[in-house]
């Protein structure tokens, strides 16, 4: 029998549909395949890109040149642009505004070979410490109402380059998908006085048929309501609203657990495309017990079709506990 | 400058980033491509899918036989199952029910070579009133709270059979994505008591820059926050909440400019990958002044990916006036 379940946050129902029922196996993935030819974002390339705004280097080593470890510069085909003013306005019934923003690339790694799982966690570290870094700045201009961190990692996924890299776009709206995530767990806070990602931390923790690893300040679970097959959220085990608010030592303990969750997926699924995006709370100073961000990851196994388009809930052949249960069972 | 614009139904907003700005000759579409093979949904291959429900076939003809030119029947590989009972039940915080629900798969021709923009503007009503005498049908069962109609063209739009035909799920709950619009027109009728659809009908045919094409009952336009590329709604221009109200000479009309429609997309783009869904209103005599049905589709024609995922809101590289423009030239 088929089971519907609700998504506790934001109130969205999935079908876990285990009449299609889909094993791992049955999941095609797509090999880890390099094509090669010209990558502007390879060393020796900078000039291919717009200027960098930080990167990771040797000491007195000049910008945009080869050397670094780790790069960010702003998007050459940017979403939103950085200059000018919001100038909202109405058309008749219709609402707009000019497009306004940061979208910026944080190139991984100067190997061109390399997929995020691939890197050491000292690395992965680095990256965290520079996603926290260019949020921080980001949050400073008040055109800006919310950062959104994430990566697309395979052509599937939407990624138009294959070099490993991350992105990051500042908002001049707090976007819909987030409004919706902090009033579910506002309605929930009033209601209990709990936050409800801390209950859910509780009960995974408890249950651990959904657990698919842990460490001192992590929990990686296969979510109770997930959109897609093999879906994973990590979550900070102590509460904390914001991911800018991270520690350094944390970082380290962050970049630990998501290397195992991403060795996992790539090694058990045959390097799936996938997308993770770090959920993040907008406020400075604002209700801060009400929110507790998170990293939520979902490999690119199944298609988005008319049904999901159509009601906003999605039909999903693979049961969280069997998905955790396989993850947990993928030696690294 | 790129756009910030609001879907004024929903609130949802999409950014029109004609920085990154493709023009129709950009899509790759995926043209006409038949794989041929053994199908299910060829005639006398009957036998293969579970027993029809309806049929349209000659007088005296025997269920399950060839000479049907549309066949109805339950989905083989169901998301959702028509026996038993919801059992709604929580676990700890989480809340679940059982998978009840109707799925329903209709063959809209016996040819295998024909897409439905092939198919003649009689047949095609004939494929609507079928729809809608499913709908009826299916809204008589108290376990049920919503009908969706919709079909998935083609592999990268979820279509995992080439024979062109079109699904219907009917859901014992009410999906999120259907009460946003819901409650966005509900919002909008309490401020301004009219219909929000209404406005948008007359706004769009006195602008006439959206429009793609009209006749005397229906309208098609590229909607003002398009999050696709080519995204069209057709709607009806008297308000009507349901579709399944719609009368038979109406039927006619819609099917002529849905024929339209898909004609001007597949041969203006290639014959890409697309995915339509009917939107209507879930309850019988219930403000029924709020809400107007109307047909939302949607070619395949970018990759939805982590900022999309993360945030709810798109990234459209065409904007829907170029994209009107484009679409009304092309000669059909």
């Amino acid at each position: 029998m088929p089971e519907l379940r609700k998504d506790p946050v934001i109130g969205r129902w999935v079908i876990i549909s285990t009449e299609r029922g889909k094993r791992p196996s049955d999941f095609e993935g797509l090999g880890k395949k390099r094509t090669g030819g010209f990558c502007p974002f390879c060393p020796g390339n900078e000039d291919q890109t717009p200027p960098e705004i930080m990167a990771i280097h040797p000491p007195k080593s000049p910008p945009d040149s080869p050397g670094w470890s780790l790069r960010v510069f702003p998007n050459k085909f940017p979403a939103l642009m950085i200059e000018g003013n919001l100038n909202r306005e109405g058309m008749g019934i219709f609402d707009k505004m000019n497009g306004i923003g940061a979208h910026e690339v944080i190139v991984e790694t100067p190997d061109h070979n390399l997929d995020m799982a691939d890197l050491e966690p000292s690395q992965i570290k680095d990256v965290l410490l520079v996603y926290r870094e260019r949020a921080l700045d980001l949050k400073k201009d008040p055109r800006f109402r919310y950062v959104l961190i994430f990566k697309n990692q395979g052509d599937l996924a939407g990624a138009s380059l294959e070099h490993s890299h991350s992105q990051l776009i500042a908002t001049p709206i707090v976007p819909k998908r987030v409004m919706e995530e902090i009033e579910g767990a506002k309605r929930y806070y009033e209601y209990k006085e709990r936050c409800i990602f801390c209950d859910i931390i509780a009960q995974e923790t408890r249950d651990q048929i959904r657990v698919v690893s842990e460490n001192d300040e992590f929990l990686a679970i296969e979510p109770f309501a997930p959109r897609f097959p093999f879906e994973t959220w990590i979550m900070p085990k102590a509460h904390q609203c914001s991911f800018d608010k991270i520690e350094d030592e944390s970082a380290a303990l962050l970049a630990g657990i998501l290397k195992e969750v991403l060795a996992k997926i790539c090694q058990g699924l045959n390097y799936p495309p996938y997308n993770f995006v770090v959920h993040t709370y907008p406020y400075v100073n604002h209700h801060e017990e009400e929110y507790h961000w998170h990293i939520e990851f979902m490999p690119r196994l199944t298609r988005v079709a008319g049904f999901e388009w159509g009601t906003g809930f999605y039909i999903n052949p693979t049961p969280p506990e069997e998905a955790a249960a396989f993850l947990r069972g993928v030696e690294i």
